[in-house]
């Protein structure tokens, strides 16, 4: 377990590094900034096409933890997934010239049918590159949504080769799973309405991937908050976030072999330095111990998260001593779930 | 499908046919009435100790099915089911001298884990009659919350003969999992609860079993409502209601070979004419089907709701037509299933 001390950072304004397409060079400062008020401007502009999610809480996973949890249930969000947050945040600031040329990204699954759920309702057509070890259940959520599937290799250098041919070839605007700052903005909304919901939590806890969701938690919640402590939660084995954060720079995964498929995306060069400056910890759980979360929150909660959801309760069930008497917000980030394909 | 057109009955005071523990003769009146206002009393009686469960709504079913559909979630009650509302205005009810000589129940599960919650709150012992194939998660359910297991045959003759030998040895206090008026009283507060939250629905679907939460389902609804619709759900495998409705009086179940195994017991004395008296059709649903419309809860509505309780919009969705453009609430009973042994 990593552990950075920036509870008194303010994120009233952040600037940002450079987006630069060679991972382990992020060092160029980017001239642009996200604020809380992007955040609320974002807010906003999606609220008419996403849910507000509900957050639920649970006796039984109370007592068994020590700590008072509070479940942000994006998982009952549009299209499955927080993803909606974001992709409509994007799509829906294109001009009509840049919708027309159609729109790309690479997905592990929810960013791409949230994309084309946010691109088909402005009547646009939207291609996602996916690794071909997709459960088929987040395929077919894309094509369900309007979007067309274009496979890859499960490896990041795939992804983004195919994707570069596919914009060479028709134009595509590209739509970052990740990587952008309308993506951050957007993301920032669940912890947002996290907190507007229950502004005495002492602790808010989110997954980590390509870092969109975690580095917009940490924007809204230390903008709206500056006492809060934000924990990143990483799979072991795709922990590229944790070990970059240890380095200092950002640093490939060396496995990506984890059943959170959707966990598997390497930091982003926009995400990596909010991160950095920001977290409080990232930590890293184990496949074991994200499925006895998972086992958990369907027997007790009676709810379908995702395995890159629930380990936000294995981070916080390996440390309990940390979270005891604590108020503990989860993001719950997506319930799609290949139900023929269970751990168990 | 069977017909029954009771709209305009209203359920203000109702004579219950005695209890006969021949189940193929009920035709004596019994002097004890239930009425809407039983059901409020219950649910203040009640109200400290259970959840207000909420009502979701889902797009994507409410296209697939052609009506708007408000799940009344009970999977998130206590102790996993609505067994909750009528095992606690019972135990509630009992005496000290009752209580202190153990309570008894036969149960598929929900029922015995709700009581031995209520009991254990209370101080008391429990006791639970339940089938040697009851799955195992209901298993742990009754023994999580206090209650002791004693196990019978998976048919109504060894339910009743092991729970008789039970109480003749130790005293205990029956508390019958449906053929109670305080039990009847008791469940109609989900019902309740429906309505308060969507006061203009059409039309309400419950499952059917030993007939407690139908019974309950129409004494609310109708006290409420008058020209409310409710139907009732039951397997095809364990149809005893639905034959029962069509003969004028109570018949065994041929089989119970149903997935659904909160669904498998009997009409009961008490239940079965209320629900001749008022339901507006019973519904019969295939194995397929359940299973299907379990799949489809699970997916779309990302929620985990045991087979007894699909069983409601498997209800809905084979027989669409009806329903059309209608507001039609489903009461989803419970949300114990074993993860172990999901049916695809």
């Amino acid at each position: 377990m990593h552990c950075r001390g920036h509870n008194n950072a303010s994120p009233i304004s952040l600037f940002f590094y450079e987006q630069n397409k060679d991972f382990n060079k992020v060092n160029t400062l980017y001239f642009s900034m996200v604020t809380l008020k992007d955040i609320e401007s974002a807010h906003d502009r999606i609220r008419p096409f996403i849910h507000r999610t509900p957050v639920m809480t649970n006796q039984n996973l109370n007592i068994l933890s020590g700590a008072s949890l509070y479940f942000k249930c994006d998982n009952f969000q549009k299209a499955g997934s927080f993803k909606i947050r974001g992709a409509t945040n994007i799509v829906e600031q294109l001009s009509q010239v840049e919708l027309d040329r159609g729109v790309a990204t690479t997905s592990s699954g929810n960013h791409g049918a949230a994309l084309s759920m946010a691109v088909t309702r402005r009547g646009g057509k939207t291609k996602v590159v996916m690794p071909h070890n997709t459960p088929q259940m987040k395929v077919n959520n894309v094509e369900r949504n309007g979007g067309e599937v274009v496979w890859c290799d499960p490896d990041q250098p795939s992804r983004e080769r195919v994707l570069g041919e596919l914009v060479n070839k028709t134009g595509a605007t590209v739509a970052h799973p990740y990587n952008d700052e309308r993506i951050v903005a957007g993301q920032g909304t669940a912890a947002k309405e996290l907190i507007e919901d229950y502004p005495d939590l002492d602790v808010i806890i989110s997954p980590v991937s390509g870092g969109g969701l975690l580095s917009g938690t940490l924007l809204a919640a230390k903008g709206m908050k500056p006492e809060i402590v934000v924990y990143g939660a990483e799979p072991s084995e795709a922990d590229d976030a944790y070990r970059s954060l240890q380095k200092g720079e950002i640093v490939a995964n060396e496995t990506i072999d984890t059943i959170c498929d959707g966990l598997r995306a390497q930091i982003g060069t926009i995400t990596f330095p909010i991160i950095q400056k920001y977290v409080d910890s990232i930590i890293t759980v184990t496949e074991t111990e994200i499925i006895e979360a998972m086992k958990m929150v369907w027997e007790r909660m009676k709810i379908i998260a995702e395995p890159s959801s629930v380990i936000t309760l294995g981070a916080l069930l390996k440390s309990k001593d940390r979270f005891s008497g604590k108020k503990v917000g989860l993001i719950l980030s997506g319930g799609n779930v290949d139900l023929n394909q269970l751990p168990w």
